[in-house]
């Protein structure tokens, strides 16, 4: 078959690689019928990420089961299933406690195992990872891209929302523009907040914004976004959704978070970072979130999307088909897309 | 009348003062009876916190109510009263949320204002900061003792178990040895806790810690005491109580958190500091707490302390009078005490 690889920063090609195989009795083979690539993915196409020539890319993926192994009870062949971006067993101490991005039998698409943006995968612990789409949707097109931002970017802005303690008519503030930003604008306003502040640079990106449940722009930086944030919500946001994974950024969100309030951060940090612990301190500041558990959230995600009550389709402003795939993270690279979808 | 002041590094001296009068409606004259010196004291002490020659010291006491200013309803001359940390309006957004250190009108004591290691104070906004001892433990010397640390340390180890989300049944680590650490013990062992592990090392202390419900001792640390804690807990204590304020303590208290715990933080940081976020976001791991609004403890921490079922005064292990206040600074400073009580 055919799976995008990575071979260097810049370099994803589209190589002929063996077929996927049943290896363990928990495992499936899908057929995949849509993917997208991530802002994540830009790290290691950077070359910011320590990624290895060979791996396969791709976690964002839905697709139609071939196969299952003799142990899968859930998921039968024929079935249209989606994936959050890292698969879990289901069964263990933090599944049980919805953090499936803990398991201890777990991991995430791509590099040493199979990636979404190929013609197919293994996916392993089937039953505990994927998740059936309705058959009443199934060939519904639109909806299906509807659906398939939930396997990351839905989801995950959802839990910096969740993380940042959006309340029903409250005030969140979202950093940053991208993807999981715009898709944190849609969790908060799906949890009720009043009134969204957004923090971004890109007009096409916050008219997004402003579509989805943004009621005041900010387009300014660092200490001048700080100070019309704080003149605005009076004091700072009791919830805000950090969206890029910056230290200035997370810097800006500590800035404007009002006393006693918190913080959801979902941009991924690379490393150890300097942040001001006094300012979270003296105003009791809480920082929570991290990697969002996906699978946690999928089906109440994926319910409100198939009921047309949710719909971040609009993230996906750019559509490739495989042979695309390295021009989609040219794309991205560039800016020149929001997130792309693969459609095979 | 005589009072505590700062005058240097290592300079602490009891001086000549102008008697405290009514400035405001709401201000009460308070005779001192009981105060603390605190391991937070030390900052300036050791000169390592921007402070003034000519401040006030003191920010734990207790004493005899002398005068009252008209607005004030709730205390009145003749009462026992104890005084948090902070001092507060009680009528804010911020009070209304129990977070009275966010007070918009509060304040600390010392410095600036009058601090309790002194004969009297002048208590701003009496009504909405200070709390009455009932009359008929006013006169139990060991009642009072064991009253005095609810004025912080005990407030403070609270809100590190409270923030770090102790649960009954649960596992704490608690970090630290000091008077915040015993009380974070002590706190976690109200709330249930089945198993208290104690990172630590002083035996003295770690005595107490194992009399307030320590039921595991680490006294090795940093990397050790990590790969201790980790082993002993296979994989992490859910809730960690971070009582040190040091990037050393709270790397610490990052590494031993279970995934999708939480670090109640209460030990003052000094500005900005590096932090391993990449832990903190993979692993799903909180920081919350800061600051403790003790005055929002204080009725429920008071109530147990009153009824016989709290009693965190072996913390207060040595004592002075007013004018042994600079050796009791010392003493601390040289780790003779763990905290000393200033008995007027």
């Amino acid at each position: 078959m055919r799976a995008t690889v990575y071979h260097g920063p810049g370099d994803v090609r589209v190589d002929n690689v063996p077929d996927p195989k049943i290896q363990q009795p928990t495992d499936a083979i899908v057929r995949i019928t849509h993917a997208c690539i991530c802002g994540s993915d830009l790290w290691f196409y950077r070359g910011l990420d320590d990624w290895k020539s060979g791996w396969r890319t791709g976690h964002e993926w839905m697709g139609i089961v071939e196969e299952v192994g003799s142990e899968v009870r859930n998921i039968k062949k024929g079935d249209r299933v989606l994936a959050p971006f890292a698969f879990s067993d289901g069964m263990c101490e933090f599944c049980g406690q919805g953090l499936q991005t803990s398991c201890v039998q777990g991991g995430f698409w791509g590099g040493v195992n199979d990636g979404g943006q190929a013609e197919a995968v293994r996916a392993p612990l089937a039953d505990g990872t994927l998740v059936v789409v309705p058959p009443a949707v199934s060939g519904d097109n639109a909806m299906l891209k509807a659906i398939l931002p939930v396997t990351d970017v839905m989801s995950t802005g959802h839990h910096a929302a969740v993380s940042a303690g959006v309340q029903p008519g409250g005030i969140a503030a979202v950093i940053g523009d991208g993807a999981v930003g715009l898709c944190g604008v849609l969790a908060a306003k799906r949890l009720g907040a009043e009134r969204i502040i957004i923090v971004g640079r890109h007009e096409n990106r916050l008219e997004i914004a402003r579509h989805f449940g943004a009621t005041d722009v900010v387009t300014s930086k660092d200490e001048q976004a700080v100070g019309e944030v704080m003149e605005m919500t009076k004091g700072g946001a009791p919830s805000v959704l950090e969206c890029v994974g910056t230290e200035s950024s997370l810097g800006t969100a500590i800035s404007i978070a009002r006393p006693g309030g918190a913080i959801g951060f979902v941009g991924v940090p690379h490393g150890s970072e300097t942040i001001n612990l006094s300012r979270m301190f003296f105003s009791n500041v809480a920082l929570r979130g991290g990697v969002a558990p996906a699978r946690h959230y999928i089906p109440e995600l994926l319910a409100d999307v198939v009921a047309g009550k949710l719909d971040p389709s609009p993230v996906l402003d750019h559509t490739v088909n495989l042979d695309g795939v390295p021009s989609g993270y040219a794309a991205m690279d560039n800016r020149e897309a929001i997130k792309v979808m693969v459609q095979l």
